[in-house]
């Protein structure tokens, strides 16, 4: 080995997908598009690659001066890898809100960058679906996405015990910061302290320092007092007419962003083995502003992939491995693999996931290789098959085998997998 | 308007995907995952982000000194934004190739950055499909991977008349070169001239800047006299056998990177109208010697979103736009707000895309928004509708109306759009 040898390592708080990763990636992916669909949300993307000045106001100082991969392009741009979706998605509503109908439901599965210190629950990288409506200032909206964002839940298996979700309204806390006197430009950063209040120790003393000891506690009582609002009422009741049974009150609820102007919720996992949210979102009705365009009310939320894979490892909720390939054609010998592509050819005209062995390798240990690779289905294809037209299916779990013609292997295949 | 707003441009030279634009993204590649699926191919995937290192001796200089997007992080780690998928594949093969049963078949479908000047066919990010076979080096498996790039071309309704698969190999190069007594440190930038041959105009004096006019003149007349090899004939007959009858041996084919060893082969739009190759791939037998690993003979080819979109407009292979939801539920009048929700929450347990207008506009705006969404179906839900449980359902291309109790709704759409 050369000493200069590159590494096999990715990059530091990324990951790498194996296909077993992978199939897991595309499981957790394809339970939030088809629930998005079925609410009929349309699927959008914007690049990775943003203007920083996209981020600079509202996304959160924390994130953009402390968490975010900026850099400055060959033609002197300066860039960022998107930490977060709502902008790019205000971006390009506002860009052409004249020809989209509205309220207008998109949804999209993205990747995200965020330079953090890695650790449980927390990458570099990230994949997070995002599900808005938006053009509706409507509590029905409101409604809907918390509803989408419970179906998606139900989707993978998860009993409403299993989560809860935790609704506040950012108009309540106004009212607190006004009641409290808390000042216009102390506001947002308030906001993130209260955000973080659960996981701090010295949330006391930091709000204290922030606002002084007075405000500071004014606000507390106001906020420990204020157990709900008529507007969280009609949600929760909204809600449970539609299904939605573990919506609970919870004024603590604050979200980190700025940009939020009305309804706020976070996911939790009930069992109490994932302490931080799984997810959350809310409404934001002035994002649009930032570009010059008239407000246009929305509400949303976004679903990352690494909390969601640690609840379903939590709730046993994992699907099993699944190889792409229904069926491994193991041939027997060089002569009949001419032979064994023709046949897989029209196998997968008929629908059939085939993959011809090209280990050339003795029989027993193509067959071993379908197995490690948990292929339901070999056939051997050798001289004797080819000259016969007669098959042997194999079901390598059962052991049961099926001798057949080749036009009557895919209906056989699909009456034993279905 | 305040002076400051922001900008709802993307960065230069990437794209938005409003939902129209993502059908088409969405409909290109499912038929690419289709087709690897078929032939037994697994997804994977890596991060976006990579260490620069990665790139630097195997990739192409161009691409890594003048079109990278390469910075360095907050934890002065040099990253780049990937530019292609074999460094990567190669990474993680090498990393776990005791665990990988091999030959292994592997897809993936990713986004990947270039620092070029935009232009027809060239954007910054671009999509792409890499699918590889590792641990064969059978002609076998240089045959499958032309072969699956041939179906998934033929599965957008393209005809072998349209697209040209042309063929060569870099052994024949590699002797060429010594026949010509090319240096072995000048064949590098000698393989990437030839590459851009067909491009440029000054082919003849670059070349003999780089070899010397005796060398260079050697060189070129050995490769015009060398129209093909028992190896790229005995290829050709394995894919006519296999239903590819539009590859052709074409030894002008070079393949700009570094890494490959043996087949290169490249699709061309038969219409003359796209002049650039579409896509290609090859054989890289020696990439996993980078990691201190032993070589693993390995045959892929990465195919791009913006080029086949390209093809498909050239061809007329265009999908019609086709929206997320079935159906549209217009809602009369707010007190059938809760109906309707309850009423799209049952279609869609029986698989129906529902959404719910919720515009609170008139009935006749409601449909408009429906039409002008391509939706093909709408229910007006009113008081009338609650009350009584029938419901009619419109469809708004034909004005054909069916009015019918809400279990039997799914069943007549169903048979309507089937």
């Amino acid at each position: 080995m050369s000493k200069d040898k590159l590494s096999t390592e990715p990059y530091k708080g990324v990951r790498d997908f194996y296909p077993e990763d992978q199939f897991l990636q595309d499981y957790i992916f394809e339970h939030m598009s088809r629930a998005c669909e079925l609410f009929g949300y349309e699927a959008y993307n914007a690049s990775l690659l943003e203007p920083t000045d996209l981020y600079r106001s509202k996304t959160s100082d924390e994130i953009i001066n402390e968490q975010s991969y900026t850099f400055t392009d060959r033609g002197k741009r300066e860039v960022t890898l998107r930490p977060e979706m709502t902008p790019s998605l205000a971006r390009m509503i506002a860009g052409k809100s004249r020809e989209i109908p509205m309220p207008a439901r998109w949804y999209s599965i993205g990747n995200f960058f965020r330079y953090e210190r890695p650790q449980k629950g927390r990458v570099r990288e990230f994949w997070q679906l995002n599900a808005d409506i938006i053009g509706s200032s409507s509590i029905e909206a409101d409604a809907e996405v918390i509803a989408l964002a419970h179906n998606i839940m139900r989707s993978f298996g998860a009993d409403e015990r299993n989560f809860e979700i935790r609704v506040s309204d950012r108009r309540l806390l106004e009212a607190a910061y006004e009641a409290a006197g808390v000042a216009a430009e102390d506001r947002a950063v308030t906001t993130r302290l209260l955000d973080r209040r659960a996981k701090m120790e010295d949330f006391d003393t930091k709000l204290a320092a922030e606002l002084g000891e007075n405000r500071a506690s004014a606000l507390v009582s106001y906020l420990d007092r204020t157990t709900s609002t008529a507007y969280l009422e009609q949600l929760h009741t909204i809600l449970k007419a539609r299904g939605v049974g573990n919506m609970i009150v919870d004024t603590k609820i604050t979200r980190g962003f700025d940009y939020y102007t009305g309804m706020v919720f976070e996911v939790f996992d009930a069992s109490g083995q994932n302490a931080r949210s799984l997810f959350g979102g809310g409404r934001y009705d002035n994002l649009l502003t930032l570009f010059g365009h008239d407000p246009i009310p929305a509400v949303g939320f976004g679903m990352g992939d690494v909390t969601m894979r640690d609840f379903l490892e939590t709730h046993n909720l994992m699907p099993d491995y699944v190889p792409t390939s229904e069926l491994m054609l193991c041939v027997v010998d060089e002569s009949a693999m001419s032979h064994a592509q023709k046949l897989a050819q029209d196998l997968r005209r008929e629908d059939v996931a085939v993959a011809v062995n090209l280990s050339a390798k003795k029989l027993g240990d193509q067959i071993r290789q379908a197995d490690k690779m948990k292929i339901p289905y070999i056939i051997a294809v050798g001289e004797k098959e080819r000259d016969s037209g007669q098959y042997t299916v194999k079901n390598l779990s059962t052991g049961h085998e099926l001798t057949t013609t080749a036009d009557r292997i895919s209906e056989h295949l699909f009456s034993s997998l279905g």
